[in-house]
């Protein structure tokens, strides 16, 4: 095929990435380095914690390095089983069901219940794992504006007798806003629909118990709402869970292809967010401190404080967003640049995270530079 | 909604499993069961390797429990970077990309290249994981009856000019046999289309040096020909990788969604199949033991010897095959058992698996029970 339709293909794609100025490539971290992380999702400072690197190791050593098989099959450790009671009582829900990513967990609790005869209500600004979980499930699909909920409700009201989801995140990735849960959740009791809020951003990190906006808002275990979690970012591992009834896990453990087909976690990434659930549940200083960081850094950008850890800083052009992102790299600042087509609505933004695990003198540094750079693209 | 229509609907569907016999549950293992796991994919016994769990707590120290971030924002880590070029030369191939599952390297790889305009032309068998990802592709799907090269260059002859995409499994992850990779290859070459072969199963395990059969059939690096595998089976660990050229890997970065918006792979998984990779490559005497259990087992059952580690024992009806199962397990050893609705062509089967870590006295005991209890279904 040396000069076949694929080749050609591939090199046209990537031409055409490269004359508009958008082709991403990896940067290799090593394991030491002299830059500090505000685009990183480690908000409560947790995947070096000793705590939980200990508690990873104790489960690596005890049930070796992967489940060895899929869950149904011989897949299902006492480790699984523990992390999902944990993460149950921490968000005050009946049941857990852990997999081996938060896009996993999305994709199979979206899959698992929806399909062609189902109307999905989708916020206009929810992660591509949901939207790929919504393509999969071949729902038919209403994308409403952001955080709308009188857009919810006409499109639910057009329903028309089908089982129907509202798909939300509680703290958005980009944006870092909240979405709002309890009229959302009222909106879906009228319409008999199911509300399902994705806490990837919300876990560990928002509410008063840091565990999430869903029970924030005293909708967990609401059999209405169904939640999605990440290990990977507050609780600093890998892997996802759905968090639901008794019901539900069991539907989702017969009919989720995304976790039936699918070796079960690696031991490691559970025991370690076995340990990181543990801190967050009991150091509410660390997320003190991460409220007081975000909360600065916004008041000194004349933004919002944000929902969660996430901090999102509109740019005037997707040059400006890539300047200021370069301008802090070469201050020693990493910080996220969205710009279009990754951004449904067309504005480039910097993301950029606060992180409890950083020293103070390294984030009044941080958060000088990041204010230095945003205000100089903005003209302020 | 208590009462509504999603607990209804709920309801039902547990009602519907129950009465079909279909019902499934996930059964907790303890860290030291006295079962020998014929069931697992494990093959060369390296999850509880102390070489593997030694490495992974090594990346786990070094890098942290979790990679904080998606690889293209500060996720990429030198232990990704040197996996990556450890599995490349491996396998024989250009370039790999790591992702944080094998379902995920398939959903990256398919969904990568395949959309709306291609045609893509699958065997009936292949795992649920490629079938989800050409469903999320959006192309046109042929499935063509398993192994058949004449249909599968048929499909190929209606594609009309579109972009084509064949997919195939090495060594089939129930049936446990191979495809017929230079025959596909060929087809592939004279219709200008893409082969996807997926080495689950075969990494490790088939081919002269455990590098599979891509590799073994002169395949590698061919640009024709795209390779996925998972570190969760014969490595011992968790995580998914896509093999090809260095324009392959470049827009999988720029364009697979499963990758660009997943945390990336977790460090210890990542640092456990490296060092499983080392030992499958330098310990070839695994792999023969291997062999040697496998098709001992295959003349004990009359069935032909497996291309890998998975042997497909053929049984007279559902029950059949869960009576064995059932049997088995109280003797001990546990075996996967497969039944409509999870087999293409309706035959249900017991899959059964060498692992190369049993000693040989249980070994013996698990392949007599296994002999007993097939053949009393079979009636011989
Ligand atoms: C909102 C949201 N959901 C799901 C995911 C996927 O989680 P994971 O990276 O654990 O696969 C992410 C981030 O990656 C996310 O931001
Ligand atoms: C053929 C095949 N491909 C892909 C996968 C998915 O790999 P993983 O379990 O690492 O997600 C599996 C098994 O789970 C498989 O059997």
């Amino acid at each position: 095929m040396s000069g076949g339709s694929w080749s050609s293909w591939l090199r046209e794609q990537a031409q055409r990435r490269e004359s508009l100025g958008l082709r991403r490539s990896l940067h290799v971290r090593g394991a030491t380095e002299p830059v500090l992380d505000l685009a990183g999702n480690d908000y409560l400072g947790l995947a070096r914690h000793p705590a939980v690197v200990g508690a990873a190791a104790e489960a690596l050593h005890t049930w070796g390095a992967g489940a060895g098989a899929s869950r149904l099959v011989t897949g299902s450790l006492g480790v699984h089983a523990e992390l999902e009671s944990d993460l149950a009582a921490f968000l005050g829900q009946p049941a857990a069901l852990v997999l081996s990513s938060g896009y996993a967990a999305n994709l199979a609790a979206i899959t698992a219940l929806a399909d062609r005869e189902c109307l999905v209500v989708s916020d206009a600004h929810v992660h591509a794992s949901l939207v790929d979980a919504i393509r999969l499930s071949r729902a038919e699909v209403a994308i409403v504006p952001h955080n709308d909920v009188a857009a919810v409700s006409r499109a639910l009201s057009k329903a028309d007798g089908r089982r129907a989801l509202v798909v939300a995140e509680s703290v958005y990735s980009v944006r870092g806003d909240a979405a709002p849960l309890t009229e959302l959740a009222a909106v879906c009791t009228a319409y008999d629909a199911l509300l399902v809020v994705d806490e990837a951003h919300g876990l560990g990190v928002a509410g008063a118990a840091g565990a999430g906006l869903v029970r924030d808002h005293g909708l967990a275990g609401r059999p209405e709402v169904l939640v999605t979690v990440t290990l990977s970012k507050a609780l600093g591992s890998q892997g996802g869970a759905v968090l639901g009834s008794l019901e539900l896990r069991d539907h989702l453990v017969n009919r989720a292809r995304p976790f039936i087909y699918d070796t079960g976690l690696a031991p490691a990434a559970a025991g370690a967010a076995r340990a990181a659930l543990r801190i967050a549940a009991t150091e509410p200083d660390r997320r003190r401190l991460l409220y007081d960081r975000i909360s600065a850094l916004a008041a000194a950008l004349d933004v919002p404080a944000p929902a969660g850890a996430v901090l999102s800083v509109e740019m005037p052009s997707p040059q400006a967003a890539v300047e200021a992102q370069t301008s802090a790299r070469e201050q020693g600042v990493l910080v996220g640049c969205f710009r279009p087509p990754s951004v449904p609505d067309g504005i480039s933004r910097l993301r950029v995270t606060a992180n409890a695990g950083h020293d103070d003198g390294d984030w009044a540094h941080a958060q000088s530079v990041v204010v230095q750079v945003a205000k100089e693209q903005l003209g302020a």
